[in-house]
């Protein structure tokens, strides 16, 4: 196996240099996390899923014209990427209350919101991610205006995809979380979506049962957590069959070639 | 002294029903509170200097075009106002980082902004006045956009008055706190500013020594506030001569006509 440079190791994934230049592979680990990390575990087999949701729903997203960072899917827990500069900015959208905007602002979870709400956050652990206005992003030049209208607006337009996507599955997208980065040509750049959109930065409720579907089974100790995951994983086709678990072998599963 | 009915009593001011349909009675009480209420205590004399400076800052920024609630200085403690429906927003204007904005972003305080940062907070004591964005504002319907759009510009114009104002006697101006209000007019309404201007809504440094002339006295224990407080009275040309302690004379000097 060719020793890789590790980039960076976070909360759920490792970041290695690409095979080539401008390129990394995201490797998806099953450390989950919670609560700006006070809170620490492992949902066995989760970043196989993650792994292979998000290059479903990136795949998708590119069809309607989203850019993304997204290249292929080398195996089981590892995606090639474009390499980005990630802009320091969650953006979070909310279509119904759930999580800190319940206690924030004294809303009840679940209830729907007048319209969708877009949120933003500082992306530093450190600062437990806090809240921040377009007003901070300007003052404190995270992104320029033209950079937030490019996300805000793909930001709504993914939400409208991933709700009727859900929808179709009889799952209601309640709230999910997106980053981006900047993709530089020359001198140039251009914002695409970047990170993973998996059940580990979304709010997903079965449409009939209300049951979670998502990272609020480990933050709230509900158990099942990586039954959640399959089931999103299965609805979306990416089990063929019921029972199968040929994509959930929870393993090292690194392709042999080129290694 | 005919009774008068009392319509709200908040943490700095009493409100009372007006001698017109329309308008209101504010009384500036000596209480402090910081820190949402949970440190309380009582700065002798400041609502008869808080009195006096917010008719001199009110009136002043009624010369330059803002238009603002206040009517006339009633005495010692009460000042006459126009009613209106308060917007559930505080608009926070910063100049210098400083207070909550130091520990929500890792920002040393007195470290200069890139440029006036705006920051809006839901005024709801039970929550803390947590930050929120204009998405938040417009997704509860607090204000509308036209709304936010005047208070905005009436704010970044405030700012650059009292700054100016502050500097002129060689007090830093910080940043500060404002409230708006719609006043109807049959259907319609328009945004005036509301509420007070005053030490304890405002950071005020003195420009050579960086002296705290503002409440983060009393949120910190320095000591000294009202000394504080009728500094800044005095530099405005408030007191007449130094050591003349007219206007603090810190009794109940209700006018007596009219009562
Ligand atoms: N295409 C990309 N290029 C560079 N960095 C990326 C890209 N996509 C995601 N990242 C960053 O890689 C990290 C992914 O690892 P993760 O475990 O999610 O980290 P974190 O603990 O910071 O959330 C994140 O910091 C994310 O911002
Ligand atoms: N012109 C006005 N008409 C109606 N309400 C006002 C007006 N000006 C200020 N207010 C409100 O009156 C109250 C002033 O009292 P205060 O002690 O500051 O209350 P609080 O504890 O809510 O801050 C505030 O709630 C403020 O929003
Ligand atoms: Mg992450
Ligand atoms: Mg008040």
């Amino acid at each position: 196996m060719t020793r890789r440079r590790k980039i960076y190791e976070g909360k759920a994934k490792i970041l290695y240099e690409g095979p080539e230049p401008g390129t990394i592979i995201q490797y998806f680990k099953d450390d989950a996390t919670a609560f700006n990390a006070q809170k620490k575990g492992t949902i066995s087999g989760k970043g196989v899923i993650n792994n292979r949701i998000s290059e479903y729903v990136f795949t998708r997203l590119s069809h309607i014209g989203i850019p993304t960072h997204f290249v292929r899917r080398l195996n089981m827990r590892e995606q090639l990427v474009k390499q980005v500069e990630i802009v320091p900015i969650e953006v979070v959208v909310r279509n119904v209350a759930a999580g800190s905007l319940t206690k924030r602002l004294g809303i009840e979870e679940g209830t729907p919101l007048p319209h969708t709400l877009l949120e933003y956050c500082y992306k530093d652990d450190a600062l437990g991610d806090p809240l921040i206005a377009e007003e901070h992003i300007a003052c404190f030049g995270w992104a320029s205006q033209e950079e937030m209208q490019d996300i805000s607006a793909m930001a709504i337009r993914i939400n409208d995809f991933m709700s009727g996507m859900f929808a179709a599955i009889n799952i209601r997208l309640i709230d999910f979380k997106l980053e981006f980065g900047r993709l530089f040509d020359g001198d140039f750049s251009r914002i695409i979506l970047a990170d993973e959109i998996s059940p580990d930065g979304c709010r997903l409720w079965d449409m009939d049962s209300g049951e979670k579907l998502d990272k609020d089974r480990f933050r709230r100790d509900l158990g099942g957590e990586v039954e959640a995951y399959q089931e999103v994983a299965r609805r979306l086709g990416l089990l063929p069959e019921e029972g199968d678990s040929a994509v959930l072998d929870l393993g090292e599963h690194r392709a042999k070639k080129g290694k």
